[in-house]
């Protein structure tokens, strides 16, 4: 019905078995073609729109077989240490299976409205006076009790239903792209991309990640991760594909953002942009296959429009001004 | 590729004869299965969950035609009155076609934030220093001198593109549904898949529209609209399918609000549970089949959710003593 579920279409390669699926509708996302990114990198540039995805981004993806597992197991709750994407898609796939939803946050760690998401779908909200790592060991703590599921990328499930989005590469360009780029935060997401690749058996592309040069600090707020969860993995990937990790300034990243929004129509959040923004300094081979993977939608993080916004004219009603004013 | 653009998926059945589309992914949306409101009014509940389009709304259905034809018949620039959904979605497909939009805001109508969207693909904003409909006038004025093509729902391709979205329903129930809700602002949405359900040859199913029942004034944003441009239709349509308006009060619009985001796990904006509200006061038959359709993502209304949100515990980062808080 509509689009088919991830947990449906690839049921038989994923650890399902035949439990019932949780699902909002996620993935079979759309596969856009960039003309002008094309065109300024001298390659055949496509776009996979994850912001598609119910909550907005491509953790949905994992959620929806961490969550129907974790239904199928007879859990009561599930809990995540995270203040942004995964806590929204946490929250939604935990009210959708009837599950209670525990969100633990680094104290001042982001801003209130990050949060909203998954409020809105009924999460409890706890903060934690501490670091981000020290609010995972809690997560940690309170899933090995048993009380909760932890639904965090640690679990490995999540990265099993993120790697379908390789499968849906390969099906639609018939075999692997040449280059693949992404934002780099926790590195979890290469490797399920890797993964998925290997998968298929399809062959290993190049894979161009973008991380933030100042990780703890910048505005991509979805990749301000000090230490990356998935490092080594996501490092041993990039080497295997004959690929690399591209350390960028927030201006990088914002101006590839500002080429997605004005020249391809396309709204993402600025950290979706990391992946565009490394190929502008490690350009694909010309005339190669590249796929970027804008990864979450602009209405995520509104305040990176808000920083951008300029001046508006106010003017009476009278076509002949406006049409002046506009010439 | 990935989702076929519903000009693709419906050519033959649009006024495009063989122009090339400009398309954002949009139609082919989720049709998700509402076990809680089935079994709560007693029928066969679906939701189409059209905040999964491009921008986040369902004015990408429409966008996408019009935008398409304008490109093709030479247009430099697209126009509408409009501070919210319409707008972002003129800004996006024109980014997208290459064209210019001018997007005109009536005097202090409605939050910047409304707008970031529009002003994040590169439009170009105007405020009008007067009503709705005097900004409505000027913006039918630029398209009446030639240099703008209006894309307001006045533009008669917007709800043809709109009505596809009745073939899907047809197509992935084998039928018309009995029932179908929605809320009702101007009206066209109701129209446009009035029209598709006529074209499909399938039987007209009961619409339910709900409205504000203040119009002017409701928290709903999307649905603040004082006087339906399509009332004479929509009303004529839900009398020809037996169907009925339903007005309805902010707070059991919210409250259906609620049910959706807490309950089905899908978030919405506050005006897109109008159809579901409306169901409440005006049960569906029992056993009946029901198609509620869920017009755009909450992320749209931020606002919405912060009213909502409730007090946040912070603690130390000590499993047991944040166990005992939530158990």
């Amino acid at each position: 019905l509509g689009v088919i579920p991830l947990g449906e279409r690839f049921r038989d390669q994923l650890p399902l078995g035949d439990v019932g699926l949780v699902t909002l509708g996620e993935g079979s996302t759309p596969l856009l073609a960039s003309p002008r990114l094309s065109e300024r990198l001298g390659a055949e540039v496509w776009l996979k729109w994850e912001g598609a995805n119910p909550t907005g981004s491509f953790k949905d993806r994992g959620m929806t077989v961490a969550v129907s597992r974790a239904l199928a197991d007879g859990a009561g709750a599930v809990v995540c240490a995270s203040t942004g994407n995964t806590a929204a898609s946490a929250a939604a796939y935990a009210a959708r299976a009837g599950l209670a939803a525990l969100i633990l946050q680094p104290a001042g760690a982001v801003a209130r409205g990050k949060i909203a998401q998954a409020l809105a779908t009924g999460a409890r909200l706890v903060e934690i006076q501490g670091s981000f790592d020290e609010t995972l060991s809690v997560a940690s703590a309170l899933a090995e009790q048993g009380t909760h599921v932890l639904v965090n990328s640690l679990n490995p499930l999540r990265l099993e239903g993120q790697k379908t989005a390789a499968f849906e590469l390969v099906a639609e360009l018939n075999g692997p792209p040449d280059v693949v780029a992404l934002p780099y935060g926790g590195g979890g997401n290469a490797c399920a991309y890797g993964q998925g690749f290997r998968e298929a058996g399809a062959g290993l592309p190049n894979f161009v990640l973008g991380e933030a040069a100042v990780r703890a600090e910048t505005a991509a707020s979805a990749i301000r991760i000090g230490r990356p969860a998935h490092e080594k993995a996501a490092t041993a990937l990039v080497e295997a594909s004959g690929g690399a990790v591209v350390p960028l300034s927030d201006a990088e990243i914002l101006a590839a953002w500002r080429d997605l929004a004005h020249g391809e129509g396309l709204f993402c959040e600025p950290s979706s942009a990391a992946g565009v923004a490394a190929l502008f300094r490690r350009p694909p081979p010309a005339g190669s296959r590249v796929v970027c993977i804008i990864t979450g939608h602009g209405l995520k993080d509104p305040d990176a429009v808000a920083r951008e916004s300029t001046d508006v004219r106010s003017l009476p009603p009278d076509p002949k001004l406006v049409a002046e004013a506009v010439r």
